[in-house]
This record gives C-alpha cells, structure tokens and sequence, in this order.
C-alpha cells in the first residue's frame, strides 16, 4: 500500500513538475498567438493601426482641455461630455463618424430645447405636481422614442441621434436647478458636445481619412473579381481529367472558395452604403454619389453567388458524369464560363476605375454566344448514345446553371451601366483602330465562324451611350489606380 | 399680351388654391400613413409596444431618483450617470441588456483602479511632468484598447465592455481633482452605473422579458419552415398545366417567396446568439443551452436556401420544358419535394416543441427513396425518344437540383439531431403501435413496391438516440407549443 501511495505521489510530483516546466513554454506559445494575430489583424488592413492611433491622439488632446483650470473653470463637470463624446463617436470611417456626431449635435439641440421647456412647465404646476408631471414627460417622450427607432428608414440613419434625444431631454429636464442654471446646463452641455464632435469630425477627416464610401465602392468592385476568378477558374477545374488533377494538386486553389464571402455580404454593404451617404465629396465621389446602385449591383452579384455556389458542389460532388461525357460540352462550357469571367473581371477593374465598362459588353455578348453555341450543341442530339440520362445530368445541369450563370452576368452589367451613366463614369477615349476593326480581331475563330452574331450589339445594357464609344480589349486598371 | 399675362396670373392662383385646398388631404394622408405602419410595427411585433412602455417606466424611476434632493446630495452630478447607463444600456431582449450592463458594470470597474492608480502616478511627477505623463497614458490605453476592438471574437463580446473601459479610464485618469477626491468620483460613477444597470435588468427580466435566445430558438425553426412551405408547394407549381394555372392564379403564392428572408439571415442568427449566451437560464432553455448549434442548423439551412434560389428561378424561367416531357418525371420529383419539405416541417417543429426529431427520419428517408426512384426513372431511358436535350435539360435541372435538397435536408436533419441529444430534447412517449407498424400504415403504397429500403432505418442521423423510440405521423405541435 505505502509503496502505491508513494508511487502516486511521484506520479503528481512529476506531473506537477512537467506542467512547471511547460508553464513558460505554454504561455510564450499563447503570447505568441496573440501576436501573430495581432500582425495579421495591422497587416490585413494597416489603417487599423492608424485608426487607433487617431482616437488616441483625439481623446488625449480633448482629456487635456477637460484637465487645464482655465477650460475647466468655464465648462465644469459638463467638460467631461467633450471626452465622453469623442470616445463614442469616433468611429472607423469618416462617414460614420460624421453620422454620429450630427446626430449627437442634432439631437443634444432639440432635446435640450424640448427638456428646457418641460422643466418651465413642471415648474409650473407648482411643488406636489412638478415631479409628476415630469415623471410623464420623461416616460412619454422615452416611450415614444424608443417605438419610433423600431421604424426601419429611422433606424439606419437616426438610431444615435433619437438615443442621444432620449438621454439629453431625460437629463436636462428633471435637473432639479432653477431655471436660468438650466439654460446654463444645457447650453454647456450643447458646447462640450460640439468641442468632442468637431475634434473627432476634423482628425478623422485631416489624418489619414478612411472613406466608407470608397470602401464600399471596393468592396462591390471585389465581389464581383471573387465571382470572375471562380469562373474563370471553373472550367479547367471541373473538366480536368484525373491525370491532370494529380499535376495541378499542390497549386492554390482559394479562388474556388473566395466566393463565399460574398453570399453574406449584404449587411456589410448596407451599413457602408448608409455611412457614406452621411459623407462629404472626396475623391472621385461627389457628394450625391449613387450610393443605392452600389446595393443594387451588391443584391444581383450575390444572386449570382447563389448559382455559384450551386455550381460549385458540382465540383466535389460523388457523383460525377464521365469524362466521355463531360468532353463532349466541354469546349462550350469552359467558353460560357471564361467569357462571364472575363466580363464580371472588366466590370469590376470599370468600377475600381470608375470608367465606361465599355469592354466588357464584347464579353457579355461572347458568353452569350457561347451560351446559344451550348444550347445548339444540345439540340443537336449529342447524348443519342447515351440511353443512361442520369448520367448526363450533372453535365446537363452544370450547364444549364452556366446558362443561368449569364443571365446573371447580364443583369450585373446592366446595372454596372447603370451606375456609369449615373455617377457619369469616365468615357475611354477611342482607340486609334476601328471599334468593329478591334473587335473581330479580339473574338476568337471559332467564335467567329459558328456564330457570327457575337459582333451584333445588343443594345440594352449600354443605352443612353454614345454610339460611337470604343471597346479596348485591355481592362484599364494602371495609371487610372494610381490616379486614385 | 396683358391677357397672356392675367391668364398666367389666373393659372398660378387656380394652382395655389388648390394646392392649399389639397394640402389638408395630403397631410391626412401623410398622417394616415404614419400611423398604418405605426399600426403594422405594433402588429408585427406587440413586444414592440411593451419594451417601449418598459423603458419609459426605467427612466421615469431613474430620473426621480435623481431629481429627488436626499439622493441627489448623496451622489452629486454624478447622479446622472444612472439615467446615461439607463438609456444606453436598456436593450430589446435580456441578453442583450445583461451584456452590455455586465460590460458597462465591469470595464468601469476596472477602468476605474486604472485611472486611480495612472492619476497618481502622474500626480508623482511633479507640476510639468503630469500633463504629459496624462495625455501618454490616455494615448496609450486609447490606442491600444481602440486596436483590440478589432480582434473579432472581442469584438462580438466584449466591444462595449472596451468602449466604456476607454471613457472611464480617461475620465478619472485626468480629473485635476485631489486623491480623495478621485477615489470618491470613481466609487460614485461605479455606484450610480450599478444602480441604472441593475434597474434595466431587473425590469427588462421582471415585465414581459424578451429572450434572444427564444426568438434564435424560433426564428431556426421558422426558417426551416419557410423552406418547407417552399418544397411543399415547389411540386404542384412546377407542374401545373396551364389549365391548371388560370385557376389558381388568384390563390396565395406568398410561400414562394417566403424562402427569400432566410438568405440573409446570418447577421440576425449571430447577433441573436450573442446576446442568448449572456442569458440565465429560462422556460425551456438552460444557462449553457447549446446555442452555437442552432447557428450550426442556421448556415445548413441557408446553404439549402441557395439551393432553392435557384430553383426557384426555374419556375418562372422563359425556357420551360414541354408538359408532356415534365409529365414523365412529375411524380418523383413531387414525391422527393414534397418528402423534404414534410421532413423539413417535422424537424422545424421537433425544434419549435423541443421534442426527439423522430418523426422527421421516416421522411428523410423517403425522399431519399424517392430521390432513388427518380434515378432508376432518368436511368431507364425515359427520354430515348427525346433527340433533343436542351429540352430535358430544364426538367433534369430540377431533377438534380431536388436531389441535391435531399442531401442538404439529410444534413439539416443531422444537425437537429445532434442538437436534440446535446440539449436533451424530450423523447415522445411511445405509442401503442410499434415502430415497424406504425411506419408500414404511413409508408404510400407505391414507395412500399418499388423500393422496400424506405422502412430500413438508416441509421446516422439519430445514433445516440434509444433504438425503441417511437415515430408518430403528426406533428406534436398542439400541447408542447401552449407549455412554452
């Protein structure tokens, strides 16, 4: 028994010993961790960095007022809101950031006008009805406030601002002063307010100023090159054969997952599109932007996510048609898909660029020759061999959602016109060789020779157009980046 | 030209009269506008109502604490930083509510030692040293806090707790007060933040509580049940021939639509969770309710979603197959439809009344079978006669598409039924019939023929689950719902 014992306080002993000794090792690992994702997080998106770095500077600059005698003496206790306000108000983008302080603006002026006069009034009624009356005021106006932010139109823009009303009315009118102190109260509050505000508004804006517009205006930029690099990705991966799959085994393959972000992206694109309507022009943004075409381009290119991400369990899928099979429409599909590729990829580089997206209309049009070139070859009785038609399906329905797939690209580019003409998108200058000259050398042979309507335009998405405007095969992403 | 003039006169009266006289009825218009969707916001969702009542009450209570003189000498100005954390704090669901007064209690806690202790030693520095010393502190913590924002997990938790910890840090750390008095303001602003924050939890638990982790739990199983509703329609809608279809074009088709708010629904699903995981443990559900679960059943049934987005865009596509080639697959395809959305309507009621999942399996499997049917049918050289495949390939579309929802309900029914034995669903009391019989009585007569393993069990889905569990036919929604 002693020996058991003694043995099973060696055991704790060594154990004890090696958790010890693993202490130090265990937590460098953690430490480790922390800032490794601490690189990644300042590597992902540097302005994090400076983001920080700003409100820091804002908050010690207005904390220095809030601690100097003579600023104090003037605004008193109410000279904290200064540094209450920057703490909440600054916010990532500038547009955000002006929001809120607008809103905080706004709303400390009317709820202090409104809590003055309630006070008068409770002051009025004399010294049992005054806390009653004001008792009401105070549930009448938090009750309906609170309802009217359930509004939705009233919660993406003024959600702050009836918070803050709530908040300064709440305060100012059951402040137990006399009247005259009250005034002062809410007047100094309105100032400090306005101080926080201003600094926030004006660092944010002079040092390094983070546009929630131009992000926004990536970011649709971005989903529609996640959905072009799978496209253009798809056809050599789903028509590979195994041989090939071996080679190309070690080779990067996240395009084909890059997509998802984009099917969750709505809520992103809403909250970047409402604080940048609250922005200023900077830029090659005016101030009226367009904004909302931005979220109309963002809802047709997650429709279009949907089909990808149909398409894309066609990819991993166990059961698959056979290679005989899948050659056969193999040519035409990897043409639809390359081409809307192409097309998504030049509509996203005219966006970035904020130029006609007058190349990709000849890509539009060559995916949906391709398309009638796809439906020819079906009807033309390919599969008559093929009495099993379960094994056609996958192809069929891989090729039926490409189909579906153009369609989507096509309304994407209408709405891209769309936004050109609206947010008067640069027109490229024409290029020295004829507009149909540089087409027919630019559309591939066998294009040309079984469907020569691939030069036919077809008019929709580029109406209101010059008719004369030229397609330049190259995307024109160089100088006009660095212009931006 | 005085005529030309005077009837210009004329016209412009005529229109400012009967602008004027209109301008009532426009603004009875505006109003009633106003108050129907006033009307339709309370309607929606009557706990609107309630929940603006409720912060009314806590800021009419809060408020009187503070207009009331005994309590106002005991507490100063500071008083109103319980009215401030009322309003701010004060949140629709308890979760919600609890996490942020937990955040606001605690960061000011801690922000307050810190603040104490940075002021004193910036009060050791001497006359010139203590400003700057300040405003480095300030910038540090600022900064620093500001980045770890960013982390995303922090983010989702603790980003109000790290808000309020900036602000009071900043706010004690710099007040040119002496030490005593220092001491004094933190204690004060931590007394005053516990007693706004502990009136909005109290209230927000005692009257009429909202539970986030109520409406995650509902919310789940309506999502599941909008894409039931969708299947369960899909069949007959798909195949109507357009006799059929005039008939019933008057009848309610908003189950095809309904699908569509699942699609964005994860920031919903995330935030709903966040807030659940605050929450005690309520009704049904305990403090540790496995809530990451339900987001796990939330993404399944999103992905299914897709799957339905785009089937949906077959039903009203120009390019329809003949009837007489839909015909040929009609039956399958409305089995496997209408299999998946019963499926699909069990397990979104299994969850809905926190029962075993049981009844769901019998219909899993079946559509599985009649996903097998409708193979050996495209198998059979059904279309033989059809040369040309573009016809087919809208009706096959569909076909494969319906088999790839049989996968994804068969994933969604797994999850659930990882989710009933996690959080220890009930288990339905046994029938009098046994299992095998009571499966042979609902099992349609054509599946039971054409393939018998529609009654073999197969086994994944519910392993872990008693192997004598009963499966009743009919939902058990009655009873189980009023309990809750």
């Amino acid at each position: 028994m002693s020996t058991a014992s003694s043995e099973k306080e060696m055991l704790l002993l060594t154990r004890c010993c090696s958790f010890l000794k693993a202490l130090p090792q265990r937590l460098a690992a953690k430490a480790f961790e922390i800032a490794a994702c601490t690189k990644k997080l300042a590597q992902d998106d540097p302005r994090r960095v400076t983001h920080s770095a700003k409100v820091g500077v804002a908050l010690s600059l207005v904390s220095l007022v809030y601690y100097y005698q003579p600023l104090y003496v003037n605004f008193g206790v109410s000279a904290m809101w200064a540094v209450v306000t920057v703490v909440v108000v600054f916010e990532f983008s500038v547009g955000a950031t002006l929001g809120k302080g607008l809103n905080r603006g706004l709303a400390t002026l009317l709820a202090g006008a409104l809590g003055v006069g309630a006070h008068h009034l409770a002051n009025l009624s004399g010294h049992i009805g005054e806390p009653i009356l004001l008792g009401f005021f105070v549930f009448l106006q938090a009750a309906t406030s609170t309802f009217v932010r359930f509004f939705p139109k009233i919660k993406a823009r003024y959600d702050y601002g009836l918070l803050i009303f709530i908040l300064t009315f709440s305060l100012i009118s059951v402040s137990g002063f006399r009247d005259d102190e009250i005034l002062e109260l809410a007047h100094k509050r309105l100032s400090t307010i306005i101080i926080g505000a201003s600094a926030c508004v004006i660092i944010s804006i002079l040092i390094c100023p983070v546009w929630a517009g131009e992000d926004l205006h990536n970011l649709i930029a971005l989903n529609m090159e996640k959905l072009a690099n799978f496209l253009q990705g798809f056809g050599g991966e789903y028509f590979k054969t195994s041989e090939d799959g071996e080679g190309t085994n070690d080779h990067d393959k996240s395009f084909l997952q890059e997509y998802k972000n984009v099917l969750n992206s709505k809520s992103t694109e809403e909250s970047l599109a409402n604080f940048a309507s609250w922005e200023p022009c900077h830029g090659h943004f005016q101030f009226r932007h367009p904004w909302k075409q931005y979220l109309k381009i963002g809802a047709l290119t997650r429709k279009c996510a949907y089909r990808i991400d149909t398409l894309s369990s066609y990819l991993n899928s166990d059961v698959q048609a056979s290679p005989e099979i899948r050659s056969k429409i193999q040519e035409a599909c990897t043409e639809i898909s390359l081409e809307c590729g192409k097309a998504l990829k030049e509509l996203s580089s005219a966006v970035r660029t904020m130029s006609q997206p007058s190349s990709a209309d000849r890509h539009v049009s060559n995916s949906k020759a391709a398309a009638g070139n796809l439906e020819s070859l079906l009807r033309s009785g390919l599969f008559e061999d093929t009495h099993d038609l379960l094994a056609v399906i996958p192809v069929a329905t891989v090729a039926s959602l490409l189909i579906d797939v153009v369609g989507c690209t096509q309304r994407i580019s209408d709405a891209v016109n769309e936004l050109a003409s609206v947010a008067n998108f640069e027109t490229v200058k024409p290029t020295a060789v004829s507009p149909e000259q540089s087409l027919l050398e630019d559309v591939k042979p066998v294009a040309e020779i079984e469907c020569p309507h691939v030069v036919v335009r077809v008019g929709g998405p580029t109406s209101g157009l010059p008719e004369n405007y030229s397609r330049r095969p190259e995307p024109l992403t160089g100088n006009k980046q660095a212009e931006m």
